[in-house]
């Protein structure tokens, strides 16, 4: 009996093209899957780059136009990860289409994009999905797991921060990073702890921020050494207050030396707390209880923290960042056969960018402001 | 040749009145004084506590009338570990006297009675110093003179927060804590983090806070278990605008499952970061440079590090909480000898104390505020 | 310009099977490799665990005879996973025919058939690989280059470990682990550390071992409950002289309660000192220098300790276990390409097993031993 | 109603006779003592330094004459921290005189000689404590008492370090350390992780070690740099067999750059693992259960450890060297008044010595040895 066979088509072959199609070529060998995976076509910005792409990375088909790859009646699911102010034409043509969509994140360059392409998408019963990979990690679900179940109590407090340092040297040129449209600090990593911070606790309600340049001027471009001035943030603080009642803060800094991805929160209860960051990814901290033997407890990942088992039956052999690509992918085939929904189809990472948004326009007016 | 004398008067035996005579008591056998030290008078709530106070902690007398230990002709320096509430009439009562005051945290309830005592000594010229011990950590001193020498570059960045969770327990009951004049999670603990930012980086200019009560109400006290609501914070978090130009954010949470000391600051440069937490007190992360060896060091204290080298001649002999104190006593003595000034006088914790009240406002009306 | 294809035949699709097999369909795509990787023949115990690996892992026929594989005129490097007992057929039949051999670790169950395998390979001239995959992480090689350098200074001192918790339970039944023919604690997990320990210092010359059984007897099977008594090492540890001029000493423990993967060294210089635990695999701990900014630096890995930045261009994205059969597979396929030689070929594996006998010899006599 | 009172005579002004001086200014302050110490007299090398030394560390009277000072009839304790070889005469004088006798360690330079101090002391019915002050910490008191519960199941495995760098330079001079009398560092600093193994594990019946002398030569002085010879070891590694059946191992090494003060170990049951290090000593690892939500715990120390509570009334605020100091003269105190008895009194101190040398012997003659 074999199984049914699910088309794949992707766009772009850089850093994150990459990864998604290690993530195709994976999930197979390590996931139980009802379907078998074609890598169909890639799609990239001129022939000769898809057609290499297309040898690397496994496709059996390239092509310089990302529109006919998505009308290839061969390609059920289309993953865009081209730049960001061409996931709404892309994604678009995608629900057109009626194809399932997997977006990398941001889902667009505003907000209102972002709401147009989701009202598209559920219009169209589209299956979507945003590659918020970092809620891929067995631990932060097992974070969730813990709080939700009341293992730490009554929430009461929130504190995250996704800080990395691949912006701190001045002379780093402009790029889609510092773009006005969709580019800063929040809005690139920002977008991060957000969604976790959501994933975690629920909708921000409003919020206070205060954010800084801290490079004022950048060159225009590796080959055009000219500087030009930075429009964006390098770093924002947030106070935030959560729709469940409680307050917390948030920083994002692409410019924080010594970071390399300290994507981390803690979350407090009554009754206990837990604590996390990606820069140990494999391990969560948790404390419950009091008493002479209490402590925070570094809980590694195991077979015991789904889908951990996919990758090793044993503790101790750790996940990395590619895998967490595969677990979403995982995610991304049994939302498309209706399976499960996604937690972070397009509402939602319109939810995340709205949320940025009022972070932005807070700081921009010096106030609180409503999400 | 014999060395002059300098009396103590002490006021208070409760858990500080004790760390201050430990510190009395140690400190010469530690640090090279140009004096002798003479624990004179013990002054406490009665003639009995006092006694029994003055015996246990090494003090030739002990009164219940601490004005007649001020004017004690034998007495030059008179420490405070009484209820805030009896700060500023004790200390005035000093200054009057013409003694050098030392004066716990915070120096008063109000930042107006504060500024009336800094004005008194100032007027005076008396020596004064309030006890935010948690400055005297040879580590802490160690991260300033790394920012003030420009090893990390020019500051870009602040985040720093003081979670404990000593009333984690709903049923800890109302104290001088929880008063309206001076209580709160933020006055009580986050003066030691607002001080600790303005040692590190200098003034505070401007706040947006936000504050929480997670306990609502407590009992009256461990005797009168009927429960009355709780006026003050349990947990602030708070945007600060620093003077030197940057932004940065604050937490102060008494509600903090699972954290027992976490004062904690990671200050970020152009050219590294510094960080610190007091949970691990004797340690110093540092990071500066780039390439393939870079990272955090974790710097542990030892004799390079003054003045650890006066509690043992080798690293890795820890400080501990205790140790800090007779670090500050002996600051205390210099600055009576004057010999050089004290970092935390009065004037200084009247500006921490007017920081704190304008995060106060700030969470009160919902919006940026002054210092 | 097509590229040439190198067919794999596996053998076995168990953990270690798919280990292999996701290392095979991944290779390509993350490594820049002059050839096309063909999954061409899987083989397994019986036809039917056999197909339906093949099409789960993605090869494109499948066995259940391993030697017609091997004879498989596509088939240019052949796999070995299957249980240890079947390491020497299976290698010997394979050098026969001229294959490239890629071999699960022990490399066979005594040291003599390990040299006869070993000898044979160099008789042939046939590439050989046995998969101690530990080494293949960038903080282990970029350990071994900071030693190599002279970064530390002249090697002083060498302390190692490898602990797991797998056999904790005394209710884990017997299997191939207990077989006094290449069973124990030491030889199952200990040659990770002794291959380690050569890796980074080099030969071992002399040792004195001392081993314990902790769970003196054990069920027979999942099935048949009857217990037998364990005739292997659970823990051993053992002083080591190296032909380098240091001594050190290793651990090796599966009952190690609370360890999932403390695969563990400190290598002491007189100029600085390296550390890492495989607990904390992207994070290599590292001093050199004095003076009151010194201390340990926790390096993470990143793009500039090859060959990480195959797998990510950015720091913090950190690699997983599966990540490393995959580093180890792209050295196979350059070694079976000539362009360098492999550092675990059977050669270093059978030395690895002699100093591991040496080790158990010492152990069982209680006295030093030559290896 | 007053207190009796104990005299206190003091040999040694240096860093441990500091050290002792500041325990006993401040233990009655700390601890609830039915009596008053009294520091009486210090004796020390010349007049000249006892005096100094007298004035500074708050004795009443000096001499250099420690004979006399033993005979002063005001004196009930006898401290020694004088050098090693005059540890005999000193404590033989003091036991002559029916005085409590608190040593520093190691006993003696010979375990022929601290079995005749033994004897002695015990003839003459005198209390005796020697000074592992490591073992005073109350997180190692927590972890014996976990061991003693039963929480960690049966023992089944014990490694243990004491490193320290304080030997690193080859141009650190000759002193009492490299004495073949007593010297070496196994004998300096081994001696606490022997004793501490002794402490949580119970006696050490055989043993097979391993010496190493990293540095050949030293100068002779600071004074004389003409290098002479080392016959002393600076690293020593050894296996130990104890009396409750496991096995295990340890290393003394005082030549171990980076590391302060690694005086660890790890202990392990059938049920949990218990672990620690010096370098955070206000800390302990715990292990026990299974589960997704196990791991290692932090336990951070607090007044729920006794006698963490007699230097603070709460957690985070951490002990530090010289406060196990203080415990460790509320012991004694408490042994002279005969409340209880010395964990490490002249007896213990002799069985440590004796497995010190037992090592020795086995590293000498490269073979396993009865203790």
């Amino acid at each position: 009996m074999t199984k049914p066979t699910i088309g794949i088509g992707l766009i772009g072959s850089g850093f994150m093209g990459r990864c998604h199609a290690h993530a195709f070529n994976a999930v197979s060998g390590l996931f139980d899957l009802p379907v078998n995976l074609s890598c169909e076509v890639l799609a990239d910005a001129s022939e000769e780059i898809a057609s290499a792409g297309a040898e690397k990375l496994g496709f059996f088909r390239s092509t310089s136009d990302w529109r006919s790859m998505i009308e290839d009646p061969k390609v059920d699911i289309v993953a865009i990860t081209a730049p960001n102010v061409l996931h709404e034409p892309m994604a678009m043509a995608a629900i057109a289409a009626g194809k399932t969509v997997y977006c990398e994140k941001p889902l667009s360059t505003t907000a209102d994009s972002a709401l147009k392409m989701t009202e598209a998408a559920e219009d169209a019963d589209v299956v979507t999905l945003v590659g918020f990979n970092f809620l891929r990690n067995p631990m932060v679900k097992l974070a969730r797991d813990i709080i939700t179940s009341g293992e730490i109590g009554a929430v009461t407090g929130f504190r995250g921060r996704h800080a990395e340092n691949y912006m701190c040297n001045p002379d780093t040129p402009h790029s889609f990073r510092t773009d006005t449209q969709g580019g800063g600090a929040l809005a690139d990593i920002g977008s991060h702890i957000v969604s976790m911070a959501r994933y975690l606790l629920g909708p921000v309600t409003a919020t206070s921020g205060v954010s800084q340049t801290i490079h004022t001027s950048r060159p225009k471009s590796l080959q055009n050494l000219e500087r030009a001035p930075v429009l964006v943030d390098d770093m924002t603080h947030a106070l935030l207050r959560f729709e469940c009642g409680i307050v917390g803060s948030i920083e994002a800094n692409w410019a924080a030396t010594g970071r390399t991805m300290d994507l981390s929160f803690e979350v407090t209860g009554t009754k206990g707390a837990v604590a996390f960051s990606q820069e140990r990814m494999n391990e969560l901290q948790l404390i419950t209880g009091t008493g002479p033997l209490s402590g925070f407890t570094r809980i590694e990942a195991g077979p015991q923290h789904p889908p951990y088992a996919q990758f090793c039956p044993a503790a101790g052999h750790h996940l990395g960042f590619n895998d967490l690509k595969v677990i979403e992918v995982a995610q991304l085939i049994n939302a498309h056969l209706r399976v499960h929904s996604c937690d972070t189809d397009f509402r939602e990472a319109y939810e995340v960018q709205k949320t940025i948004e009022a972070i932005q326009r807070s700081a921009a007016e010096a106030c609180w402001t409503a999400v």
